[in-house]
């Protein structure tokens, strides 16, 4: 049997995870029961939403079970199998969780020629891109002309968001941090214009939107929360429509507060949130169209690899510093 | 011609409203032009919005200028016409302010007896029982069975609200201040349960709330913000709706802040905003079911009302402190 390295949680995280919260495992493969198959991971998503994983609360799924290995989206290449459906040699998509080798009984098998890149499956098959697109128009149901406002607009979802908008014939504003993704915003995903939250108190925050958006906001795609909601809640049209995707500010801390709730009473806005597994019905007609934009040039997919199970836990970080730049993934094996 | 008492603001309240912000100001009513009417305004409703009204600030509609009546929802007879269709003798309902008489140009006829009382029609046909109607049905969207959470349940919008739901055969649960509304909420207005607020913490309220609703809450019904508001957030079912309608608890302070829409994610469910000025085309349908419901006896009506426009402030007060019973409602003349 094949030796796997998994990446398990071994203490709930308190803030920031570091590395005493997290064990890699070394043991052998299980041998397979009637129905299962082996899965040799090549790739895992690494996404904020893991983080609310780690914590002992209720939420959309369970939480992570101490000792368990951490959840993630994975594909990989099936090396034995006692499941018809799952030949070896197929690729899957999985829920295989960051570890180079898991057993699995259910997937998705993938076509890895689908697309420019195997892994572009992790951008647009799962995870970010559906949840980019069905976010943006089943929520957020913006129609030609509208104004959309995108926060953490360099990120996977967020440079997924800007395009998707632009493509429906929005004004795209996205917020990113740094002048170097503000530069990424306007010349790779066709952001219209870009703001750098940095630096910037919530005033001038709702200022550089004003200035931006001079006709409002008609729908804040929002992944960050705090001062950033805030702000923009200030320029929300009437009826604006707040998709609730991420509060991607507040993951490792305490809840930072929203002082502007009022301003969907005056407006008749909404905040509505958005969670994947409410929506899986709509993947595949989202998977579909995301993947035709992308062979025809019209989407532009970055994704930012980091290579080797050890390095799980700085490459996870990397999405809260903000030091990815891309989609990030994790190259198993 | 009649001589006019009128309440006007001449400097805008820092905080709770103060008897230096306002003047009670005597002349005479002006003469009448083609097209114009007089009417003696014999009730005005008192509604925490107008709270909003006085500050400068972009909002649904203007604030008041300096030097102007109080804008306010009136009924009252037209005394003096020069417009074919509001002759004298007709009971008229207008935005005719806080004043004993107003010069109008278009209002709306209504029947004075068809409602038990004619101050009824600011409960119902105006106001308070459209907001509390549309915003339940229209925006918060209750099927039967569901179980509907109402903060100032106990108020002019709130006893409908519940009533309401109970009427569309839903769970009712308010939250109020203190032990003889909450008596009033089980015996008046048909809650199946009611939660008194004061002396609780936010995790008493979260507490509270998920003892009353054991099953979570399906539609949020929010007149009040801070803790409240994030208590029942926290008790949320999927796809919950919340109905925000008014933010009483800040009215006159600084924004409550709010430290739990990350419910919202958890849950795909949604906040939603409640202006009446946005569902102007919906208010006589409303109307014409509030009326036949309390003509049938299946709809309680409690009015609060203070007499005098010297008392326009404190009866304006009270729904702050809480110390009103029912609908407020100033009798001017």
């Amino acid at each position: 049997m094949p030796i796997n390295r998994s990446f398990t949680l071994v203490r709930r995280p308190s803030g920031m995870p570091e590395d005493a919260d997290f064990a890699l495992v070394t043991d052998e493969t299980p041998g397979l029961s009637e129905g299962q198959f082996l899965v040799r991971n090549h790739y895992a998503s690494l996404d904020p939403a893991m983080r609310g994983w780690m914590d002992d609360k209720p939420s959309y799924m369970p939480p992570i079970r101490l000792g368990d290995v951490i959840r993630a989206s994975t594909i990989g290449v099936v090396v034995q199998s006692r499941h018809a459906d799952f030949p070896e040699g197929a690729w899957v998509a999985t829920l295989g969780g960051i570890a180079e080798y898991s057993v699995q009984q259910t997937g998705r098998l993938i076509d890895p020629a689908a697309l420019p890149l195997v892994t572009n499956y992790l951008s647009v098959g799962t995870g970010v891109g559906p949840t980019a697109y069905l976010g943006l128009l089943d929520i957020g149901k913006p129609r030609a002309g509208e104004t959309v406002l995108v926060s953490g607009a360099a990120g996977g979802v967020g440079s997924l968001v800007g395009q998707i908008a632009k493509i429906q014939g929005c004004r795209a504003i996205g917020i990113a941090g740094g002048p170097e993704k503000c530069a990424r915003l306007i010349d790779d995903y066709g952001y219209d214009a870009a703001i750098d939250y940095r630096g910037k108190s919530e005033q001038e925050l709702v200022s550089a939107i004003r200035a931006a958006a001079p006709d409002g906001v008609d729908v804040q795609f929002e992944n960050v929360g705090g001062a950033i909601l805030d702000a923009g809640l200030m320029n929300l049209n009437a009826k604006g429509r707040v998709v609730l995707c991420g509060l991607i500010s507040q993951y490792n801390s305490d809840p930072a507060p929203s002082r502007n709730l009022w301003q969907l009473i005056v407006h008749g806005a909404r905040i509505e949130g958005f969670i994947l597994t409410q929506h899986i019905a709509r993947i595949p007609q989202a998977a579909a169209q995301l993947t035709q934009w992308v062979n025809e040039g019209r989407l532009r997919i970055d994704e930012h690899i980091e290579e080797g199970i050890e390095n799980a836990l700085p490459a996870f970080l990397r999405l809260f510093a903000g030091t990815n730049h891309g989609k990030m993934i994790l190259k198993l094996s």
